[in-house]
């Protein structure tokens, strides 16, 4: 009841977006006030795979750069082969979001970053040894020492620099945003009539703000029941409330048509097919051929200019620098 | 007896490169008449973990070049965790080898290229998968066309392209090429005097060349046994003579620094005592502790510049790429 009614909600405000003239969507603007030591010392430990317990699993390996800052899996294969719970969340964009994972249990990326190190299904390290690993690696050393001005590196240094990395993560420069910044050629008709549809039918109610996404947490199936095999109950775990039970952070569809398959069970592979479920499960709606077609348009239109980045050169490790157990 | 024959001829070699005023090692020089657009393919396909059976590892997966071109790990981590049988010889400077693999089963770096894709306890695809796999892409279609003016991908091309960039993959400019370039400052008095050390005892008998090895096959072990609980046979596996057995191909010096743990088991972790044991089993000698860290120093020297190389962006799967199946 609660849920349904949040639900209406949403589609009341998308409605009066959509009638006042004012975008649900911003557009993305690059980060500013970065500090470009910890971006860089950032930098080249999201790609140190030293961070695991193996030394072979890096942040990159489940949130690749080079695809769509995710893996591309229905769920991440963690140490040892372990079979992640749920679908990796992109990490383009998401500094947008109000929390992180999906079900909003780390405040930000700060927080965040510490996750994956310590969680014996992913990197399974913990932080006294990631910590260790570092702190026996000279480059390391020294460069922690100049961005922080401290001899002794700690899990806050190092969750705090993945985060300054990541926050300059973002993708402007779409051509939806071309469009909402004035260029009036940037969109084709098939694409603005699926911006129109998706603010009407109560898209935009959730999937707002600059990531069009990550500001809300919504219950998958307000309006029908979305049918998974996975066993995520979403926000009740962290909150431990009945009422958060399947409630997920709204995803970002910034690149979307990149960041297949789809939902926190990665159950659907094709946009096509996402946006009838949605619709469906969300919206208690039925799209047609055609609206479909425009939506998912729209929705292709949304993909960014993805970050250049020069590949890190990683400091080799000391002579006391524990060495990585990837078989025990 | 023939071994130890082989061994001896080295050694004289080595005398009169020595003698002869002539240097057993060349500098690293930039690849020539490189085909720029295969590079570039070569690049996203060195990169793209879609070309194993899980979509989750790639050839630099084991050979990481924000590393070292190896993983260093003693041995390497392949398909649903598998451990591989032998250390992951680094992918920089390879070009310059006689043949790939340590038992040189590759003849060049083409043919060595789609050996990990199709092995089931690394990549785990097959040629036929991979090619299904890219031949659905549609940026790779489009690319492969570009670089082969040819609608078909084949495993040759992929192959050729992900040789063609591995050809980049040199490390040029180490301070002992600065020095062989006639910058007689780049040398301290130690390095000068390993170096002399490392061509006497006859070490440069087998780490000659521009890749300061790669150039022939040893026997590990030609003096004194080498203790192993590896159970690699060498070139034998290749050749079926008993005389092969445990022959490997001598490995690369160049940044040996960074290329850790050592050997064809990878059981040696540090540089002073790889020294040791080399000297002791392929030459029947101990050296001081002075003379050791002299050759050490020498070998830091050996460093060079690791390619700079920019993230490629993966071109996104099609509605009909094969999905990964990285627990079937």
């Amino acid at each position: 009841m609660n849920i349904t009614y949040t639900a209406l909600l949403f589609l009341l405000l998308a409605i009066t977006f959509s009638a006042s003239g004012q975008e649900p969507i911003s557009a993305i603007t690059m980060p500013e006030n970065l500090d470009q030591g910890k971006v860089e010392l950032g930098k080249k430990l999201f790609f140190d795979p030293r961070l695991s317990k193996s030394g072979w699993i890096s942040c990159n390996s489940c949130h690749n750069l080079m695809l769509s800052g995710t893996d591309n899996l229905v769920s991440s294969i963690g140490h040892q082969w372990a079979q992640g719970p749920i679908n990796s969340p992109t990490v383009f964009n998401a500094v947008y979001s109000i929390a992180q994972f999906w079900d909003g249990r780390a405040k930000d990326l700060v927080d965040q970053a510490g996750g994956p190190i310590a969680n014996p299904g992913e990197m399974a390290s913990s932080h006294e040894l990631a910590v260790s690993v570092l702190q026996t690696i000279p480059g390391y050393i020294s460069e922690f020492n100049e961005v922080f001005d401290d001899d002794e590196i700690t899990i806050d240094m190092v969750t705090d620099s993945i985060a300054e990395f990541e926050r300059t993560l973002v993708t402007p420069n779409s051509r939806f945003d071309q469009w909402l910044q004035g260029d009036t050629n940037a969109l084709t008709e098939l694409e603005l009539d699926g911006y129109r549809l998706f603010k009407l039918t109560g898209c935009a109610g959730c999937h707002n703000g600059p990531a069009v996404g990550g500001q809300a947490y919504q219950k998958m199936g307000s309006f029908n029941r979305f049918e998974t095999e996975n066993t995520a109950i979403g926000r009740q775990g962290v909150t431990g409330l009945r009422t958060d039970r399947m409630r997920f952070k709204v995803p970002t569809l910034r690149n979307i048509e990149l960041t297949y398959p789809y939902f926190h069970d990665g159950s659907v592979r094709t946009l096509e097919e996402a946006v009838d479920t949605m619709a469906w499960v969300q919206l208690n709606r039925t799209f047609s051929r055609t609206g479909n077609e425009k939506v998912v348009a729209f929705l292709r239109s949304l993909s960014g200019d993805l970050p250049r980045i020069v590949l890190p050169i990683l400091p080799p490790s000391g002579p006391d620098t524990p060495d990585p157990q990837p078989f025990e």
